[in-house]
């Protein structure tokens, strides 16, 4: 990709101005929505155009685009998908720099629509217009003041940019994302909805993605890919500077059908992927739930140094098959240094509880909660140990008394509440807002140490090599 | 077993009194906690015992259990280790049919504490009292008003008793576990706390609760097995009539180092254990989450009929994504018959859905949420299709459509809300109202319905050869 492709990139994320072809002022339509969600942005010069009215919740309407007698940096398609090509030309006539088509009913639906598809990024070129979709949500980018995920343009969304990045092939997925994420206190730089890549492609999102200042970690859900190679040989070198999450779905014989159906990606092989995601450092997981986790242990923490892992709980035994998934993940079960067990056995009752790793609290958490946070601070300062993982019975004292802890401490920590998160969401908020990193499950929690540590590992080992 | 040890079993899960040695009125102290939690059950014949109290919480106390001037049936020893032996002692003396030590500190500690615990067991046997522990929090037995189980005394428990029974090598396991699925709507018939099985063990419990009519479904934590053989023959005779989910911790080497320290168990090779998982048709899982999970679709829904599963999902991604996880986990994505694709196709919008497996219902979920629950009775009339995994929006439109709709429906239904469970607490609450099953993540909902599967065709399987 040349430098061109991040500047129309880059115009698309900020435009000056953007054309709504396809907005509408009835309730209920999804043409009032992006219309209406994009003015509670604050996003300020926004020209809807209609076939009919003149005027929409107060903004002028344009019977076309070529009529909007400003420029037009960005347009917006939400129109039926046999006007689409005419409307591309339109755009192209009126000098807008991109387009973002939302009609979906192209290539997922067949050749005729590929075809059709085809046309608009050819046309589109022609006159140095870059396109994302068709059958695509569009983009979020706070800085710019541009939102069009319909969870967000609904519900509505904070304030402020952050440091994720992300491109998907399913535009839920990262409407969902951003939506359930910024109630968690995330913040995002710029994100967006692939679509069917008619034009502008996951390849190219990555490369923008890599030199935009913002982005310090990247997420993607990917179906199948255009340029699988480049992709890869991109990823392994943005990977040595920022970590990328990525969900690839469509990787079994029916997963890849149901790929075909959605977005008519060809999902391509299981062992393939798998093998490209190791070599270049890619965050490999398999569900919305793994995204989450991961993306709040690379938000939160540091990298590990190493794979050893330090577990605390009041319930020995959810700790002894805790260590068991930790294991199985390729975690180590820190061996303490004499000192720290001996400081565990100072602090912790002589009986119904163990003095080790895993930490084993016991009842006693009932009575003397402040034992999670002493003995987390105990741990932090072996150096025989990497990273914390803590299941803690939800009480608030318990939680309070690592928010204490995790005041001073060095190390990675994840926290278990002990209890459906539905039954205790008050101390995931609590937690939460902390900027401490809470995981429903710690099987969870290990698998999202174990990726932290594996990209801590590919990080020093790509160091060393350079 | 003996029906003789069945029967010593139920003079403890049913005494007509309780002697607690070690209950105290002083506050945060176990003592009292277990006295108090104790009467708050309605449980009448209590008599504590104390050196010096001659009242507690206004009872009378007793300097020893040979001074209770009734039969008591039942001791709960809290005593320090050193007095445990002479204290089996008297109860001895006085008739004690069973005894819980709660007591910690013997094998789990090395082998002067085995020693003692061996000391006790052949005590008590020579007196013809059966014992549960050292190192155990008790029984959980609502249809006799006992509970020793510490959360549960401290929170409160709710009334009545329901088809699910449970051993544990962890107290706490069964301790968090029952306070927690208790405000899920789970109720509980016998449930105990193993502890280093001195004299009973998991063994003895296991006939238990096969003969006892109450309890319908099984639930067990284990560390090692003092007579495995004679587990998996009797688990595989009951498994042919209850459902037995098990998390076998201490798998791994450091898991087995871990399960040591807690209950002082061998633990055995992760091979051996899960070959004799499959065999005797036990229900095996790898955590906290997972038990809870297998709890919910055991408790709620029927079993299938096969392995062919339809997803249903307004998130096209992630409908692609599970696919891959389902059949990752031996699950078949249903082929639908022609009449459910066209009846699909009438229903959902032509574009941005999919009218197949997995169904994607769009972006329009969010204008027309009653096409979520419309799409469950089409794919429940499928003949092709055994049971429906469905991930929602979390709002009250799409979960209220779903709980409309699975009033009528016949085959096993999860339900899996798309976003944090503590960001949507209220809605995971409404559909466990109704008796749908929730989970926090399409994975994990995946996990569950695949071991309700797996252990449909044990069933068919066994009452084929039968």
């Amino acid at each position: 990709m040349s430098i061109d492709t991040v500047e129309q990139i880059n115009r698309i994320f900020y435009p000056g101005s953007v054309g709504i072809v396809g907005a509408s002022s009835r309730e209920g339509s999804f043409g009032r929505m992006f219309l209406e969600g994009l003015m509670k942005m604050g996003f300020e010069r926004i020209y809807p155009v209609h076939p009919r009215d003149t005027e929409m919740l107060g903004l002028k309407a344009y019977k076309t685009i070529k009529e909007i007698p400003h420029d037009v940096d960005l347009a917006i398609l939400m129109t039926p998908p046999a006007d689409t090509l005419k409307i591309v030309g339109e755009c192209a006539d009126k000098g807008v720099k991109g387009i973002i088509v939302f009609t979906a009913g192209f290539g997922e639906k067949g050749e005729t629509g590929r075809k059709i598809e085809m046309e608009i990024a050819t046309t589109a070129r022609q006159h140095g217009i870059r396109v994302i979709g068709p059958n695509s949500i569009g983009i979020y980018c706070p800085s710019s003041k541009l939102l069009s995920f319909p969870q967000g343009l609904m519900h509505g969304m904070p304030e402020g940019s952050g440091p994720v990045g992300g491109f998907s092939h399913s535009g839920s997925f990262v409407d969902y994302l951003t939506y359930i994420l910024s109630r968690k206190g995330i913040r995002f730089s710029k994100v967006v909805s692939c679509g069917n890549e008619c034009d502008l492609n996951a390849v190219d999102f990555l490369e923008y993605l890599e030199q935009d200042n913002e982005t310090k970690i990247l997420i993607a859900y990917l179906e199948g890919m255009k340029n699988g190679r480049r992709f890869f040989e991109l990823a392994q070198r943005v990977s040595k500077k920022k970590p990328i999450i990525v969900w690839k779905a469509g990787v079994t014989e029916a997963g890849a059908r149901a790929a075909f159906s959605h977005t008519g990606a060809l999902a391509g092989s299981k062992q393939i992927w798998e093998a490209m995601f190791k070599q270049a450092g890619i965050i490999s997981v398999n569900s919305f739930e793994e995204v989450v986790d991961c993306l709040f242990v690379f938000y939160h923490l540091p990298l590990p140094k190493g794979r050893r892992v330090a577990i605390v709980s009041g319930q020995g035994g959810t700790g002894v098959g805790t260590s068991d998934n930790c294991v199985r993940l390729g975690l180590e079960i820190a061996k303490l240094s004499e000192s720290t067990r001996n400081r565990l056995i100072e602090k912790l009752p002589p009986v119904g509880a163990t003095a080790d790793n895993p930490a084993d609290i016991g009842v006693a958490v009932l009575v003397q909660p402040s034992l999670y946070g002493e003995t987390i601070k105990i741990l932090d300062k072996d150096e025989n140990v990497d990273m914390l993982l803590v299941i803690t019975d939800p009480g608030r004292p318990c939680t309070q008394s690592i928010v204490e802890a995790a005041k001073s401490i060095t190390k990675p920590l994840v926290v278990v509440p002990y209890a459906l998160p539905e039954l205790v969401s008050t101390e995931y908020e609590f937690l939460s807002q902390h900027s401490i990193v809470t995981c429903a499950d710690a099987k969870r929690a290990a698998f999202a140490l174990s990726k932290l540590t594996d990209y801590a590992s590919f990080r020093s080992a790509t160091a060393t090599n350079r």
